[in-house]
């Protein structure tokens, strides 16, 4: 059993900065994601983008930002479980909680704190008969690591970033790429796209146009997928991997079983301290809302400062709150 | 006469980056400070300071993030009207406003937003009779043009940072500097400090200690400076300048007039859009007040961005508020 002062339910760029005002004030944090890493979004789904509205940052890739927060923490010495998702939590007698994740691992909290942006990310998954048979087992929603694909068939799935870029990508590693898009254009970048026909002129690739996966093949393993085109030609192509790359769909996952407040997957707040309906059990970044509320990094910071002040009480009912400015004092470790 | 969309009072960091939070909705900012410079306390009183708690920044001296801020707000090209003091205020029979500055400067604006930090800053003066015969004729509170005092007798006073610093750096430019504080210490940092007792031994300055100023004459303009030790005995030093440093004090000044509900020198706000009680003015940053208000500059960026939202309405009667993130479409100018 992990033990901390305040758990904290995501790991995106809220969660991480609530670490350092929980610090300023001496209370320690554990943060759960159920992605590999830490960053949320930002680092999950455009860590090369840049972000022009973090004050102060005239320009910063998202995950140069994640890489400064991760840092500004650093003194606070947070905990981590990571690729896990939250699901059971236990109010105990004293007031405290037990969380358990997916894994089973169990962390002891007197204080949560939801920072799960949109939720737990899903892939959106294409409808095929027998999908589920063959994730894991040649249908895979996210590259994790190129190398799994070297010299293999792969048949990638998506008009968007992340389908071009990973062709682009993948056509120097894997045996051979096939894009399948049900349009005749892409969503990604103009410049991505254009390499994409280009290497579909030169052969470097098969791009499969205005066509959408039927059907999914193999014995234990996948072999082929079968798509149809608007003239409801159907092909089948050889293929040891399938991508669908159709991008990643929110969900507020168990979290919505916790008994607390929520409106249009948004767990409802009061904004004097960000906290939700339940006592101990706090909400900030994009998971809350409120009137007015606007998803923006910036108002997760600011909802994190307040929060951490409110969430005192609960980690040291015997003291008194005293805040120290960092300007006057720098940053103390503890 | 100036017309503009949102005339921000006070060009801080929460002033500056609600240019920011403005121009992403289209609506056009002129800026006012009573201070020479923008930056409000972080480039008047330490510019060289790091600061710690600027979410995404791990350290930042203060006057790099106004400098990071003021590129961030460029392509949204605020005006300024600077070391001008918001006088006057005259609401106009349409809704909107004409303030006159100290100067009668007088800008036209739909909305006005007051980010004037701790309020206007004055400095502490020291208790001497016909004190104000001679400010500006011979005594100053701020260093602006260390050239002013090439050449002259200068004496300062004050013990912390500012009245260590400028004695160091005069030393080298008047023909005589002369410190006088009124303890044995110095609360400034102990290496200036070191380097000051150094410079007194070494004869490079004179140093006076446990002394109070008691005394200043001249003809039209400063000749000298009368001071007390505690034993009482008085000695008069013949001075071109008296630059007595003790501090800024804050002042909310003639915004205090302004018919707004003020509880301890801070301007009430309705938290769901940091509006005040007078109908298109709106407090953001460190002068506003409100349950568990927090006097961080990252709160302030929260605020800006929810009194833009609010503030379209009366700048864009007739239009519907269309939100678009920047990681989508970057930062358009207008």
């Amino acid at each position: 059993m992990i033990t901390t002062d305040i758990c904290i339910v995501g790991a995106g760029p809220v969660g991480l900065f609530t670490v350092f005002e929980a610090g300023l004030l001496k209370m320690r944090c554990h943060l759960i994601d159920a992605l590999p890493q830490v960053g949320g979004q930002l680092s999950e789904i455009y860590p090369q983008k840049p972000i022009y509205d973090i004050p102060g940052y005239p320009e910063v890739k998202a995950q140069e930002l994640v890489d400064n927060l991760m840092k500004q923490i650093e003194p606070f010495n947070p905990s981590f479980t990571l690729g896990e998702r939250v699901d059971y939590l236990a109010k105990q007698d004293d007031g405290s909680f037990v969380i358990t994740t997916s894994d089973k691992t169990k962390v002891h909290a007197q204080v949560i704190v939801i920072a799960g942006g949109l939720g737990c990310f899903e892939p959106r998954k294409p409808v095929l008969e027998n999908l589920e048979n063959f994730e894991g087992k040649g249908i895979t929603y996210m590259v994790k690591d190129p190398e799994q694909f070297r010299d293999k068939k792969v048949i990638l799935a998506g008009g968007g970033d992340s389908a071009l870029d990973w062709t682009i990508f993948l056509s120097d590693v894997a045996e051979k790429v096939t894009l399948v898009h049900r349009n005749e254009t892409f969503r990604g970048a103009p410049d991505s796209a254009a390499k994409v026909f280009d290497m579909a002129n030169n052969g470097k690739i098969d791009l499969i146009l205005s066509s959408n996966l039927t059907k999914i093949s193999g014995n234990g393993h996948l072999q082929s997928v079968s798509m149809k085109n608007k003239a409801k030609e159907e092909i089948t192509v050889d293929a040891d991997y399938l991508i669908p790359l159709f991008g990643l769909s929110p969900k507020l996952g168990p979290i919505a079983e916790w008994g607390l407040n929520i409106d249009k997957n948004a767990i409802e707040v009061d904004t004097t301290d960000y906290s939700t309906n339940v006592e101990r059990i706090y909400a900030v970044g994009d998971i809350n809302t409120y009137e007015n509320k606007l998803k923006l990094i910036l108002c997760g910071f600011h909802e994190a400062a307040l929060m951490c002040h409110s969430a005192f009480k609960y980690v040291y009912p015997d003291q008194k709150l005293s805040f120290k400015y960092t300007t006057v004092n720098g940053v103390n470790a503890f």
